[in-house]
């Protein structure tokens, strides 16, 4: 079987002037990075606004999953080929999604751009350094970092405790060695010894900042309200305080400009910023959205992990700050990925097992009955592998027929956005039908503690919430400090409704412990980590690296 | 006054393709990154041998300086104003310079893209990310060290003693407090705890190497190569064994791709690379400079610090492993400089004092006798300043003429390439007299710790050199290993012949301390260290990092 790496370049590229062309950005706005990637200029994007703020714009189309197993679900695949297939179907359609990280590539995961007929190209361009934006982020994360160093070596005159830094150092890289480490060893010359670690870029407060920055002062005026720790007395020293956040900007310019590329099938797509669906909330760009909303009718966008995480983080993060109001989402699943919730192994997903399927789709149906709560009409995109049954098939399908939403089979993987043109006549018939009334779960004034308590009944369908004393008086100072408006960002297990990675299905009456908060006050959201989460990923014990490397042509290969 | 940022924007830069087409790059051949950056292509990098390898090529002319002093020199501004000059005569002029590193654009020093109407442009693209080769640089290096504390964690098959760990992570940024660091820590899941530490990317091998690499073969082949520890048994364990050479030629294959911008004045300019002076060899890449041979009529390029390094590096390591004939030395000096040279203190430059030029001209004379002994013709470059007498003036031709080397004054910092005119035409004189007969210092084959002497004896002037019997030993050890024939790279500090950087002036009878050898496989060099080598700056009280920031129209200001 070929390889996405082999599909990809077995599909000729068109020139990405004549893809933007067909997107409606002029020539003049694109800043090529050879030539198949561009950026958009900033003050393009400003200017394209043939339809300015506030005018009616293209409908936005959330592609979300059920909660992911090992069996996999095809995410953005799915949102590749449906956005093919509203192009097909005479659509304007722009695809965004996330630049993949260079940890996953040379760990376990491979690629990160789609797969077989439904995939972004130039595919190894994306998934190493693209158009520079990820190593942008590191650097003005790291300049941050040393900045900090610094102001200790040279007196701390903000009287900073060292002992309170929160803030990391950052690499786009998978590297368990670097999560605990001492600085500063050496001696005089070399600073205060000090414990400190390295997250991986994607976790990094600079990256949630440069997805949410609405335009370049935004951005500015977000890395200056990062909080680096705190003086004895409580209080916060902020980037702006050690005046690091022009550099961090300047650091940032080029990065802020969406990066267009194409799909196998000739459709423009925004693939830009990528933070954790954790500790961050998961989706690409508000400048990326926002233009594809200008250019486009319909705009299809993913959100990481599953809609527990991904989607409730899109809608109260990102749709609440960028004033965004979804149209349709799709929830997509796979009749093996539904066994796996069933309870059945995953070396035994060849054999049909309708009783598993029945038993699993409570997963699925959770999610569609969650979107509903905001207000979204949900379509469900169910992933065809060859093996599926149609008895499998039906009982997806009648449990869905009960929350009133359709079930559309996909095969975009195999053909393409012919494979998903059902699914594009779904989500056009209930953009028609125009019934989304889009409403975050939760308003801007509720406590932070409440806003994770009704976070944790209504989608993770917790009893209630474990919230130490500890925790909560520190909610409490955030809201005396005047971030008592954010929203909540919840960092937990992508693989359960709980924060029990093994209870899949559909868990009830479970209690979700919140273990710490955190103020990312760049972002503008409080994290409340809930379980183990890793921000610094390592390598497998035989990592995707060992086998990548450079053809006699210059060709890379391995690279999946 | 203007600076270099303003007088940069002040001038409207033509589009990328046009300088090319002027350097006879066909406009296929272009990877564009903007607007006014493109990459060359390697293929078309192969293919534009209008003059195949072997036949006539360019005339190769190198700049370099004396050792430099606080009162600055200007080798960068004059290799700028050089090329412009030449090309203003009509001679075709390629400029081949190094990329600047991030770190020191924050620190103390700003930007190093020439200065005055003698830059490079954009200037703020050149000095932040330009085309991400160093930031790619830097995720080779650290996909490398992930990989060896990841073969410890599974099990370490290769058996590599822990202790004996020589590869280090790199950042692009001066940040002290990672110079020295316990990494492992956290407990049994983040892996062993062991003493590790970052240099400044510039400072990588893997910088190095990819300036020495002649294609991308020569790339993967020298990554493979790179040691990265010892086992118990002292036997060596190189990137290959860990497979991690393929993953990052990959990682690799644009950044080897030379970059192509202009100057003020339009003409071209290959930037690419740029390898720190002490531990490695302080000259751009291999591939530039040969791209630019092809091309052009004149090569003019430059190499880091003073002639003792710089130029004694270029000539034994670049030229040596590339076949590179120089034609011509430029050796850049300043009235002011020398004076100190001659011991007067920076605060007194502004009186006339020729007695202290006579005295610190010897700087500059042994420069210029150095550069005889490799064969190849020198021309000295004196930078005007305004408080310059004409009797100051005097004293240098006078001591350059019993050397039979030509003294030129340049003024292009105010006036371009007008200014260096008549640098220009006494270059032009000695490439037409050809005289040039490079040979290198010493010969492959003689033993490592004889090459080191001969260097200390014939180019700094010392008695002798101090090489304890443990260094030695070493020394006999990378012998019998077979790298015997490898050029040597000496590390020391650039403010002097001797290793005592308070020694300025003509110091000799000296006795050069090696201290450490290092075996730097893939570049292919053993690096000696005499003396403290900072591999990775720290920032000043003040860092230039604080004044830099983003204007309400999104461009940079504070950048110098």
């Amino acid at each position: 079987m070929a390889t996405d790496l082999e599909i990809a370049r077995s599909v000729p590229m068109r020139p990405i002037a004549e893809i933007a062309a067909r997107a409606g950005i002029p020539e003049a706005a694109l800043v090529p990075y050879g030539r198949y990637k561009a950026k958009i200029a900033l003050d393009a994007v400003r200017d394209l606004a043939g339809r300015p703020d506030g005018a009616p714009e293209g409908a936005l189309v959330l592609v979300t999953g059920i909660n992911p197993t090992p069996a996999g679900e095809g995410k953005t695949t799915t949102t590749v080929g449906l956005g093919d297939a509203l192009n097909a179907l005479g659509t304007r359609t722009m695809i965004c999604l996330r630049e993949p990280s260079l940890g996953p590539c040379f760990g376990v995961k491979g690629g990160a751009a789609g797969g077989g007929r439904s995939q972004v190209v130039p595919m190894e361009d994306i998934n190493l350094h693209f158009t520079g934006d990820f190593h942008a982020i590191t650097a003005a994360n790291n300049l941050l970092a040393a900045m900090v160093d610094n102001h200790l070596y040279w007196g701390n005159e903000m009287r900073l405790d060292a002992r309170r830094i929160t803030w990391r150092r950052a690499l786009d890289m998978n590297d368990r060695a670097l999560r605990g480490m001492t600085v500063g060893m050496g001696g005089v010359a070399n600073g205060f010894p000090r414990e400190d670690g390295f997250d991986i870029t994607v976790a990094s407060e600079v990256m949630a900042i440069l997805c949410l920055s609405r335009d370049l002062a935004d951005l500015q005026s977000r890395l200056g309200r990062i909080v680096i720790g705190q003086r004895r007395d409580g209080s916060s020293v902020t980037a702006a305080d050690l005046k690091a956040d022009g550099a961090m900007a300047a650091l940032l310019r080029d990065a802020l400009s969406p990066n267009l590329v194409q799909t196998l099938e000739g459709s423009p797509a925004l693939v830009h910023g990528g933070p954790f669906a954790n500790i961050a909330h998961g989706c690409n760009s508000v400048v990326a959205t926002r233009l594809g909303l200008k250019l486009a009718e319909v705009v299809v966008t993913e959100a990481g992990f599953g809609a527990d995480l991904g989607a409730e983080k899109f809608f109260d993060i990102k749709c609440r700050m960028a004033g965004l109001r979804p149209a349709v989402c799709v929830v997509v699943g796979t009749v093996r990925a539904l066994k796996m919730h069933g309870g059945v192994a995953k070396a035994d997903l060849g054999r049909e097992d309708v009783a598993a399927v029945r038993r699993g789709v409570v997963n699925l149906a959770r999610h569609v009955e969650n979107v509903g709560r905001f207000g979204v009409p949900a379509v469900v995109a169910l992933n065809r592998f060859t093996g599926d049954t149609a008895d499998e098939v039906e009982a997806v399908r009648e449990a869905m027929a009960a929350l009133g939403a359709e079930v559309v089979l996909c095969n975009h993987w195999a053909e393409g956005g012919a494979g998903a043109a059902g699914l594009a006549r779904a989500v056009l018939a209930r953009i028609a039908e125009g019934r989304a009334d889009f409403r975050p779960l939760y308003p801007d004034g509720m406590a932070l503690a409440d806003k994770i308590r009704t976070v944790a009944r209504e989608i993770y369908r917790a009893a209630d919430i474990a919230l130490p004393q500890a925790v909560l008086a520190r909610l409490e100072r955030f809201e005396a400090a005047g971030f008592g408006d954010s929203p909540v960002c919840i960092a937990k297990t992508q693989y359960s409704f709980s924060a029990d990675p093994t209870l899949l299905g559909a868990p009830e009456g479970h209690v979700l412990p919140v273990r710490e908060v955190r103020l990312s006050a760049g972002a503008g959201f409080v994290v409340a980590v809930c379980g183990d989460i890793m921000t610094m990923p390592g390598l497998p014990r035989r990592p995707a690296a060992e086998q990548i490397g450079l053809d006699a042509d210059g060709q890379i290969h391995g690279l999946f």
